[in-house]
């Protein structure tokens, strides 16, 4: 019944990704797949040592450029201990952003651009593409109202700048939906959850019975 | 008198870079110019923490393109926040292996091929190529003779497997130099140390003062 398959779900923040892959995963597993559910740097230790670089607020020094190839070296790591081993059990893996996620914030948003980010990222995944990634979409204003009534704290932090750097993630996913019409899927996000599940439960069933 | 120049050491373990490049720093320094002698991380505390994650000895895991990512990671930050304001300053930046190392010791050396690594390379120093790179040149063979009268112990570490690494790092050397012949000088380094610290010399002039 199961056969190695890599999922992705990508998004923009507020987007309710967490919400909609709990819910397809549990009713893949209801069906009887054998699913790995996962996000970067995913219990791998050395991917989690990499994150901590990137995420520690001492390191206001860091370049982009570097955090570009931090993400890279944490995507590859987890991709080696993680992704490819339960892939050779052929398990579905279904990720929590991926390669996408770095063409859209720090290509497009952050400007080092997509080609660049996209040569670091060749090198880390080195052929391994998703074989689906379902971009979950929801504009950015719209997910910050999500945000604000889930929690008013955090819209607090997302003054004007990072809207409008929301707003670029946005426009930079548009354009690798451009760029990889086969691999790359849209569900609409502002349906409701069950409608929503449904339509990636679909998009996931056609990829393993095709 | 002085002009921002870049300029990088590179040779086999063993070779004398470190007595080298003391000594020509020295002189230079006698002779009026602005030197920084640097290697990576070189004082970065961000590259210093990237370095910490390739160096520990309980990362086994860490997989091959991890670890190259992570140097380009380290280069990048050294480069940044050290090299460029120096050269800023109209320094000469005398660096203790760059670019080329990650391309002889991983690229060829490790088998992941130089067009490779030099893509996240090319990523990580947007083009801030050394000026001149000096290659000190002294087979493996020779070079393991030099560590032996200089420290019995470090020898013992270095094994048959070892010894068949650094003869491919050296051929990884060898295509470098063919391939950047404008670049890359190649010193010969079995010379008595003081003919062959003003054979650097003579080299680094010329690019002041070509």
């Amino acid at each position: 019944m199961n056969k190695g398959l890599f999922i992705t779900f990508e998004g923009c923040d507020g987007c309710g990704k967490t919400t909609v892959m709990k819910l397809v995963c549990e009713q893949l597993v209801k069906q009887g797949y054998d699913i790995l559910q996962t996000r970067e740097p995913g219990g791998s230790t050395i991917a989690e040592e990499i994150r901590s670089i990137i995420l520690d607020k001492k390191n206001t020094l860091m370049d982009s450029r570097t955090e570009a190839l931090l993400y890279a070296a944490s995507r590859r790591q987890h991709l080696v201990e993680v992704v490819l081993p339960a892939l050779k059990e052929n398990k579905i893996v279904i990720c929590d952003r991926y390669l996408d996620s770095s063409l859209a914030y720090q290509g497009y948003a952050r400007g080092i651009g997509i080609d660049n980010v996209m040569s670091i990222n060749s090198f880390a995944i080195d052929k391994t593409f998703p074989q689906l990634t379902i971009f979950l979409d929801l504009t950015p204003e719209e997910g910050l109202k999500r945000i604000a009534k889930n929690d008013q704290r955090e819209v607090n932090r997302l003054d004007l700048e990072k809207i409008s750097f929301h707003q670029k993630v946005y426009e930079g996913y548009q354009i690798l939906i451009e760029r990889y019409p086969e691999r790359i899927k849209v569900v609409d996000a502002r349906k409701e959850i069950k409608e929503e599940v449904d339509d990636c439960i679909k998009l996931i069933l056609e990829k393993i019975n095709g």
